[in-house]
C-alpha cells in the first residue's frame, strides 16, 4: 500500500512543526506539497518536498494528495476546510477551528457534504500519559468521578500582537483545557464560572484579554471540575491533570527533558518542565497525524473532530460571558459574548 | 522560670490529643487538671495528671492555673472563652470558635476586656512545610503572587452525626482552607464563588451538606484562589499547598510514613499520604500549643487569632451563602446563610 | 502497671537524647536516675529527674531502677555491661558495645549468667521505612535477593579528636551498614572486599583513617552487597537502602524536613535530606527505647542483641583488614586487624 | 549541502533501529544501501533504500558512500572495520568492537592508516541525562569527585544462545558501565575488584557466564567506583548514575513513558521504567548517529573512539580475571583471562 499524500497549508511555527513530523516521524504519509504565502523554499527543499507552493491552488487542484493539514492563521481555517472538502481532500485542522459555534457547524456541514474526514488539533488526547490516565477512567481505577483538575500554565506570555487575534486566553489557551475535561471525562460541560485577571502583563489587560484565569465546571456527570490558567511561569511549560473519585485519584505530572538531580548546599534540584509545548507534546503530536494519516488509510472514523471543537468553543464563550457577565454561565444558554466581534 | 501551668477543657479526641502533646513534648508546660463530664479518669491519671474533673469549675476556680485549651463541643467554645476570660485564664481554643461573625466578635471582646490572650487552632500555619512555603513568599521567592491553590481532602466521610453538628463542609472543613489562603497570601478574601456536590454519600446530602466543593476565591491583592474539598479520598489524607507569582511557584506536597518504594511487574509504588490530621500535622499540632505556651510565658502576641477565626468564619459564610445562591459573594455583604440556624 | 524505672549512664550528646526520649516520648519509662561526671544538672532537674549523680554507682546500687542506658563513652561499654548486669539490671547498651569480638563475647556470658536482657543501639532497624522494607522482603515482595545496597554518608566530617578515638570508618560508622545489610537480608556475611580512601579531609589519613569507602559483600544466602561511605555530602544526611531480587526491588530513599518544592527560571528545587541522624531517625531512636521498655516489662526477647553486636563487629574487623591487605577476606578467618590496638 | 550517503551494514535487530534512525531522525543522511546476508528487502522498501544488497561489497564498492554503520554480529566487526577503512569510509561500528585489546588496536591501526573516522557505539555519552550530569560534573557543581555509582540492570535475562556468543555480562553487559564511569569521571580505571554470582538463571552459569555483578573501581583520580549489574529487574531497564564529591551529588534517575501517577487504596503508584534500551535510548540513539553524521560532514573528530572501546575492553578482560581468581586486578597487568578463547 503506498503512502497517504498529503499538502500542507500554512508553514508558521506549527505547520512546520507538522510538517517535519510527517516526513521524518508518521508512518505511510508522503509530503507532496506546501503551500503559503511565505514559504521558506529552502526548508522545504531540505526536506525533499515536490511541490513549494505560495499559492493553496496548487494543493487543493492536486488529484494526488489525499489530505490536507490546515495550519494557516485561524480566520482561515473555516474557509480552507470548505475548499478542502469541496476538493474531496481528507483534513486535519489546527486549532481553534473558529471562534464562533456556527462556522464551525458550517464546517462539520462541509465536511460531511464531501463524506470528507475532520480531525481537529487537540494534541493532548495524544499524549501517552494522558492517553494512560484516560484508560485508567476508563477502566474504573478512580470509580466515580468526582473532580477534574486542569492546570495550564505558559512559560511566557506571547507578544501583544498575537493576544490581540489569538481570541484571548480563554479561546486560544483555555480551549485545551475544555476539551481535556471532556476528554477524560466523557462527560458534557454544563455551567461554569470564570474569573480573569490581568496579573502577568498590563498590555495584555489594554488588548482586551486577560492572562490568568480560574474555572470552576460542572459536568453533566455531576462531577465538578476546575481549570487554572497562567501566560507565564518563568519554570517553563506548567501542565498537570488530575481526575479524581469515589475509588482515588490519577495524577499526571510535568515531564522533564532530563532525569538529573543534584544535591548540594543549596538544596536537591530537578530540572524544570519541558520549555514550552514542542517538547512537552511532541510525541502527541506525533501520534495525532499518525492517527490522521492511519484513520484516512483505513477508513477509520478520527478520534477527535468538529463536534470537539464545537463543543470546546461553546464552553471558551461561555466562560468569556461568565468572566465578563461576573455570573455562571450554562451552556445551553445561547451566549453571545459581547465584546466577540472584536475578538478576532 | 516554672512551667506554665495548664487546664485542658474537653476530653474527646482532639482534646486527649492536645493534652498528650502537653505532657509529652511541649516545652515548660504543665497540665495540672483536665475537665469533661464524660472523663477517662484512668487515662489521666496515667499521664500524672493531678486534677481529674468532670465539671469545668475545677480549672476555672483554681487560680494556679494560668491558661486553659478548650477543646470541648464547639458549641460551647464562646461561653467557654466567655467564662476563662472572666477567670483571668490564657485561652487556647480549636477551631472553629463559632459560625457567627457576631459570637467570635463577643468572645473577641471578652478576651479583650480581661487582657488575656486567645489563640485559636489554626494548626496549618505551625506546620514545618507550609511555615517555609510562607517564608519563601515573604521572601519574595515567587514575586506578586497570582494564583493560590488548597486541596483538602479526607481520607474518609465522617459519622452522619458529626455531619449534622460539623456546621457542614464549609465551615467544619474549609475553613482550614480559608485561613490557609489568608495566611499564605498576606491578604484577605474579597469576593469568592462556591459550587458544593454530593458525590461521597448521599446520606450527606440528605444531611443538609455537601462532600464535594470547588471555591474560586479573589483576594484584595488581586490575586486568585482556588480551593478544591472533598470528605473521602481512600487514599489517606490529601493535603496540598501551592502559591504561583510572578517569578515561579512554591509547593507543599503530601507528606508519607514512610520512603519505601517498591518496583515489581505491577509498578512503581510509594507510600500512601498520611492517614489522617493525627498523622499529617502531629508537628504542627505540637508547634502550636508550644508557641501558645511560650507567648502566654513571655508575654507576646499570639500568632493566629480571634480576628483571623472571624475571618474564616466570614468566608465560610459567604462560601456557603454562593452555594447556595449559586452567586458570586462578596465578604463585604452582610451575608447570612438563610439556612444558618439549622447548622448548629 | 508501674512504669519501668531507669537509669542512664553517660549523657553525651547520645546520652541526653535517649534521656530526652524516655521523659517525654517513651510509654512506660521513668528515668529516676541519670549519671554523668559532668552532669549538667540544671538540664536533668527541667526533666524532672529525681536522681542526678556524677557516681554510676549512684545508679547501679539503687534496687528501685530495673534498666539502665549505658550511653557512656565506648571504651567503658562493656565494663559497665558486667556490672549493670551484676547489679541484676536490664541493659540497653549503645553501639559500639566494643571493638573486639571478645570483649562482646564476655559482655554477652556477663549478661547470660545474670538472666538480664542486653539491647544492641542499632537504631536502623527500628526506622519506620527500613522495618517496612524489612517486612516487604520477609513477605516476599522482592523474591529470592539477588543484591542489598547501602549507601551511608554523614553530612560533615567528625572532629579530628573523635575520628582518632572512634575505631575509625568501618567501626565507627559502616557498622550500622553490616547490621543493615544482615537485618534487611535475614542472612550472614560470608566475605567481603573493602577499600578505602582518604579523599575529604587529608588530617583524616593523617589520624590512620579513610573517609570514603566502598565494600562488596557475599552472604550465606549467595545475594551480593555493596556499601558506600562517606564521611562528607554538604547536604545533609544521605541514607538509602535497597533489596533488589527475583520479583523486583525495595527502595528507601532519604527523608526530609518538609516537602516545599519550588519552581523558577534556577529549576526545581526541594528539600535537602535531614540534617543528621538526629532528625532523621527520631523516630527509630524513641521506637529502639520503647521496645527496650516493653521487653523488660513484658519478659520479651529484646529485638536486637549482643549477637547482632559481635556479628557487626567481626564484619567491621574483616572490613578493616581487607583495606589494609587489598584482598578478600572471608569473616571465617580469625582477623584480628594488626593496628587494631591502637585504634581506640 | 548534500546529505552524507551512508551504507548500513548488518540488519539485526540494532542495525534495522540505527537504520530508521537514520532515515527518519538524523539530519542530513541519507541511506543509500543495506546489506545483511537475511536482508529483509520488504522492510528497506518501505524505509524508500535504493541499494537492498546480501552482500557487503555492495556497500564497500560503492564510491557513493561515504560512512559506513557496522552493526553485523560482533565477531566480524574487526574484520569489518578493516575492510571499509581500506574502501575509504568513515565508520560507527557498533560495541563490542572486539574482546581482545590487540582486535581493537588493529583495527585503530587500519583506521588511522586510511585516515578515516571510527566512531565506536556507546550511546549513553548522547544521553541528555548523562550528558547534562557530564556537564555539571565538567563545571565543578559536584567539586572534586570522591565516588562513582552505576546501577545497570537489564529487565529480562537474554536468550542462553546470545548468552554463549556475547562475551558474557563483564564484555558485553558492564561494558557500557565501564565507559561510563571513564567518560564521567574523565579519568582512568585504574584497579578494580569484581564479584560475579548466577541468580537469575543457572542455564546462564552452565554457560560458563554469571547474572549479577558488583565491581569495584579505584581511579587515577583517587575517586572510587561501584557498579553493579543484573540480567533481570521484572520492573523494566534499570539505569542509575551518581557522580558524587567533595560539593555534593549529581544524580540521574529512571525515566519512565509516562508521568501518570495513581492513588488508591493500594497506594501510590507510578509507571514502570522504560521497558528496554530502546526506549529508553531512544534520544541517545538518534544523537551518537546525528553526531557521527556530524563529524563526518564537518571534518571533525569523534566524540567517542576506538581508544575508549580498548580502555573498556581491557576494563572488562580485568573484571573477569578479578571474578576468576578472586583478586583485585590492575589494569597494568597484561590480563588474558584463562577461559577467554572459550567466551566467544
Amino acid at each position: 500500500m503506498k503512502p497517504t499524500t498529503v499538502g500542507v497549508i500554512g508553514t508558521g511555527r506549527i505547520g512546520r512543526m507538522h510538517t517535519e513530523n510527517l516526513v521524518h516521524a508518521v508512518p505511510n504519509a508522503h509530503v507532496k506539497a506546501v503551500a503559503d504565502p511565505r514559504l521558506d523554499k529552502a526548508w522545504a527543499e531540505t526536506l525533499g518536498i515536490p511541490v513549494r507552493a505560495t499559492d493553496v491552488d496548487m494543493i487543493l487542484n492536486d488529484p494526488e494528495i489525499e489530505a490536507v493539514i490546515i495550519t494557516a492563521s485561524s480566520d482561515k481555517h473555516v474557509e480552507l476546510i470548505r475548499r478542502a472538502a469541496a476538493a474531496h481532500k481528507h483534513i486535519f485542522c489546527e486549532k481553534p477551528v473558529a471562534f464562533e459555534p456556527q462556522a464551525i457547524e458550517q464546517a462539520q456541514a462541509a465536511v460531511d457534504a464531501a463524506g470528507v474526514k475532520l480531525q481537529v488539533g487537540f494534541n493532548r488526547r495524544f499524549d501517552p500519559s494522558i492517553l494512560k490516565m484516560w484508560e485508567a477512567v476508563r477502566a474504573g481505577e478512580v470509580g466515580e468521578i468526582h473532580q477534574l483538575r486542569v492546570t495550564n500554565r505558559d512559560p511566557k506570555a506571547p507578544p501583544i500582537d498575537f493576544v490581540k487575534r489569538s481570541g484571548g486566553l480563554f479561546f486560544d489557551f483555555a480551549i485545551h483545557d475544555f476539551d481535556t475535561v471532556r476528554f477524560l471525562s466523557g462527560s458534557e460541560i454544563v455551567e461554569l464560572f470564570a474569573v480573569g485577571a490581568v496579573l502577568v502583563d498590563p498590555e495584555i489587560g489594554k488588548a482586551g484579554d486577560v492572562d490568568t484565569a480560574v474555572i470552576t465546571l460542572r459536568l453533566a456527570n455531576g462531577a465538578l471540575g476546575v481549570i487554572d490558567c497562567s501566560r507565564q511561569t518563568n519554570y517553563g511549560y506548567d501542565q498537570r491533570f488530575e481526575v479524581f473519585g469515589s475509588k482515588g485519584s490519577v495524577f499526571v505530572t510535568n515531564t522533564t527533558p532530563t532525569t538529573v538531580v543534584s544535591s548540594s548546599k543549596g538544596g536537591v534540584v530537578g530540572d524544570k518542565p519541558h520549555e514550552n509545548f514542542v517538547g512537552r507534546y511532541r510525541e502527541a503530536f506525533i501520534a495525532e497525524l499518525s492517527a490522521f494519516v492511519a484513520a484516512v488509510r483505513d477508513g477509520l472514523p478520527v478520534r477527535v473532530g468538529a463536534e470537539d471543537a464545537l463543543a470546546a468553543v461553546k464552553a471558551a464563550g461561555a466562560a468569556k460571558t461568565s468572566h465578563l457577565e461576573h455570573r455562571p454561565v450554562r451552556l445551553s444558554e445561547d451566549v453571545q459574548p459581547t465584546s466577540g466581534g472584536k475578538r478576532r
